[in-house]
């Protein structure tokens, strides 16, 4: 895994958050993106070689919506940028770890994902991510 | 905001938690440091230009511990790499955030940190740090 790619925090609004996030790190949403298959809308803002990602919900039904309406507003993934996604999804299925997809899926920001089960790591909902 | 410097996640144990993080980064833990003034273990490893730090309470009374006893395991606070923590706290209470340390204080890793309140954030609790 190359370095965290972003960290995705689910929020209520992606225009509240994002103009206390903006204020909070000093910098400006660059791309607003909604990805229908999921049932959100996306911003992202950069930190160095980081971003953050707001994650607002956009159908009552998606993975979102239940998030806060369980948990309330808050961090909901880490996303490792990774080189070979189906290499490493191999890697981590031989050392036992539950992946939530069997095949690499389209996600926000031209990625291909996977998500790996929060039971396998300690309550942490962990993305993989590769540039297409 | 330089980078995300860290991500803290609370673990019930360091050791089964390593383990387990160990394999999914692919990565050792290079550092293993008690922070007795916060009642924690932490361990720290390396992916690319950022760190994930493991929290095990040492203490009942400890802000881990009971993080744990509420939401269970999972990840604690996202920590940004800042080059003048002083200054950065200023600019954060005049943006109108809400700091839970009016000066910075000596946190794990030898840095100086400071926290925002997660009520600020969109419930997710912020570390400034700077490396001493």
């Amino acid at each position: 895994m190359n370095k965290i790619e972003h960290i995705g925090i689910a929020v209520n609004s992606i225009d509240t958050a994002g103009s206390i996030y903006q204020k909070l790190l000093n910098t400006e949403v660059y791309k607003i993106e909604e990805v229908a298959s999921e049932g959100v809308k996306t911003a992202f803002m950069q930190s160095g070689p980081n971003k953050i990602e707001l994650l607002e919900a956009t159908d009552p039904e998606s993975a979102i919506a239940k998030f806060i309406a369980k948990k309330g507003e808050g961090i909901h993934h880490i996303a490792f940028d990774v080189t070979d996604i189906k290499a490493e999804m191999e890697r981590l299925k031989a050392e036992g770890f539950v992946l939530l997809n069997d095949e690499p899926k389209r996600g926000a920001d031209n990625k291909l994902v996977c998500f790996v089960h929060p039971k396998s790591a300690n309550g942490v909902l962990v993305e993989l991510c590769q540039e297409v």
